[in-house]
């Protein structure tokens, strides 16, 4: 619940940050009782500058796999910060966490790390038109590849020219992708996908196993890549790219958000066929090559290797999703809940289906005001530090907002 | 001097990294001599994989401001992080930052951070383009603002549309840039200008003040965007914006590399006129609001404020630059060293003043092999870590370099 000292701060904030602030982060578009800043992490639970807990089901919008502040993955940062983190060459913690993540990821030949989601896309667009030397790249509408000039989602700043030889298709339509890709002709260099419809305000649709089949033999027919954008999803669907389970492999997997359990730095993997491409584009960050995030990193992909973190949060995501759909059907409460069941999204919709935004927002900020951080349109993410009494708690809280809820909205 | 565990490392990283490495951190363009991997740093130090020491005069090619793995600076970072680093939302870090930073920068009214340099200059793109909603930009030909499509310096991957709208002008040449406001017409959105002229191969350039103060009048009689991109620069020339001495202050500047000594984070800063434009931008980055690397740039800049870090890296530049110009006299030796002596740009030149590749290597290399990391051709950075010794290590083994130099090369 944002509260006094939360007040505060926004009141200082507005003062030197644009709009008060920036990004996937500002509360601008939230409820109202949607705290803009917190003081404390740990494991599955927040604490606002007020001092209110939230057991926090946006884990950080998805860095947070392992529960904050884990132990291991924070003493292995520590650790490797003490030794040597930036410095005028990499460690050798690159070339083991590269050989970590081609054993990991079945597609995965080879890796290059940098910070931002962003940057995984935006080499993958390089590496995709340098491969052929071709230009055009096929993009599902309304999909979120990042933030730069050539992606981010608002249109200020951007000039047309940024978006030149991008063509459009409609996620899991088999119809409209081979539309694209006849349109694109001798000209395609690659075919970008998320591995679920994870957009936000519209419900998330998981991949048509055909769609993707076809995205991948489209690719092959035409000599182009194929992109995987498993910046967000990573290592919450399967422990290896997110299309493995229908037997797709693609050319290029962005990475990044959970990949070291929030500390920064995302990463692309490629296959033989586009390493050649990905050796002659240039792309560097000043600390693209510092060392704790990658000794980070090979904790976390210890973690994800031996322990039953995915069983667990998949068993939590069901768990939540039954629960909710039970309450909602004694509450009489339209929720709308899709995608994988740990990284669901869960709207009130209207009756066309369409989320009703001011519903969602009365919905999602009466979690939070229960201690329960709920995002009204967006995917949240079941984390690993929860436990099924977390989810019974949040439970609880949506029986008595869905009461209320429906105490106040007219039948 | 890259030995048989580096030699042994640069063979794994050859099958899972593009290329080897990639980025500015790549030994592909070094001396034979240059290690790859590193394993420890400390102070002014760096230690190589198979054991060697080096005084490091490439400071991480920017980060480390204070010394490598600096007690107060990583305790802040440490302290932060078993507290909230990132988390679901900022934390007051945030706003303590940009008021830091607004408080010590004299034209900034605001701040956006980030992770990468090329960050900054995205967002100064967009900024500048949101703000009259116009389209051309005027950049420098051959300076360097980052690596993101629009604006690496290798093409592989890009398209011209990339560069759409961007018109060249020749640093510190105020007719060419008249030149090139005039072609852009009534469509000028921003004339983005590094510090000094700090490419690679080139001599470097200190900014001609009539340049600098040419640049802030055509911005303001166009109502157009002046950035200063002191990503590489910031902090290293003065305790403000790099452009302040002039008596000229930018409407936007970039920083990134020393404002956290090392730890990742980055920033745009702008004035109120900038500041509607920028909040009207979608920027945004999964690690962008982590609270660590904010409390370590905190840490930092309290150390920029209050220490003479600035005049001890003068002090030690003129030093290394007068030592090496008695020692280029005395050998023989054709030496070029331009740009503020404490990011100094040091080569073996021709008898046209061009840069000898392999003579500047050759020299480079053999100060490597002597334990002193030399670049033969990107500007090196002094740090506030290094002695008065350090310097005279270095001049003693550039010394011996140049003296077997001599006897090696045809006179």
């Amino acid at each position: 619940m944002s509260g006094k000292v939360d007040q505060e701060l926004k009141l200082r904030a507005g003062k030197v940050i644009p709009g008060g602030m920036y990004g996937h982060q500002s509360v601008a578009l939230l409820p109202p009782q949607a705290p803009q800043f917190f003081v404390r992490a740990k494991g599955a639970y927040l604490w606002d500058a007020d001092g209110q807990r939230y057991t926090d089901f946006m884990c950080g919008y998805g860095p947070n796999l392992f529960g904050y502040c884990h132990p291991d993955i924070d003493a292995a940062y520590a650790r490797q910060m003490a030794e040597i983190d930036v410095a005028t060459g990499p460690t050798p913690r690159i070339v083991e966490l590269a050989e970590a993540f081609v054993e990991t990821v079945t597609h995965a030949d080879w890796a290059i790390f940098c910070k931002n989601g962003t940057d995984t896309t935006s080499m993958a667009l390089l590496t995709a038109r340098a491969y052929r030397d071709r230009k055009k790249v096929l993009l599902a509408s309304g999909a979120y590849h990042g933030a730069a000039p050539w992606c981010t989602p608002v249109p200020a700043g951007t000039v047309a020219d940024d978006r030149a030889h991008f063509i459009y298709y409609q996620y899991n339509d088999v119809q409209s992708l081979e539309n694209a890709v006849a349109e694109a002709g001798d000209d395609l260099a690659a075919i970008f996908a998320s591995p679920f419809k994870h957009d936000v305000l519209v419900d998330q649709q998981l991949p048509n196993p055909a769609y993707a089949r076809r995205a991948r033999e489209l690719c092959d027919e035409k000599d182009a890549l194929l992109l995987v954008d498993d910046v967000r999803a990573g290592f919450r669907i399967e422990r290896d790219c997110s299309w493995n389970h229908l037997g797709v492999q693609p050319d290029l997997s962005g990475w990044g958000k959970a990949i070291a359990n929030g500390h920064p730095i995302s990463c692309l993997l490629g296959n033989e066929r586009a390493k050649q491409a990905a050796s002659r584009i240039y792309v560097t960050g000043s600390f693209w090559f510092a060392g704790a995030a990658m000794a980070a990193s090979l904790e976390t992909l210890r973690l994800i290797r031996t322990t039953d973190y995915l069983e667990r949060t998949v068993a939590m995501g069901n768990r939540l999703r039954e629960g909710l759909s039970s309450i909602a059907a004694t509450r009489d409460l339209h929720l709308s809940q899709t995608g994988p069941v740990q990284m669901p999204l869960i709207m009130i919709v209207n009756d066309e289906g369409n989320c009703d935004f001011a519903k969602s927002s009365t919905f999602a900020g009466g979690m939070i005001a229960g201690g329960v951080y709920f995002h009204p349109f967006h995917n949240m993410f079941i984390g690993a530090a929860m436990t099924d009494a977390d989810i019974d708690h949040a439970l609880e809280v949506a029986d008595k907002v869905a009461k209320t809820f429906r105490e106040r909205t007219p039948a």
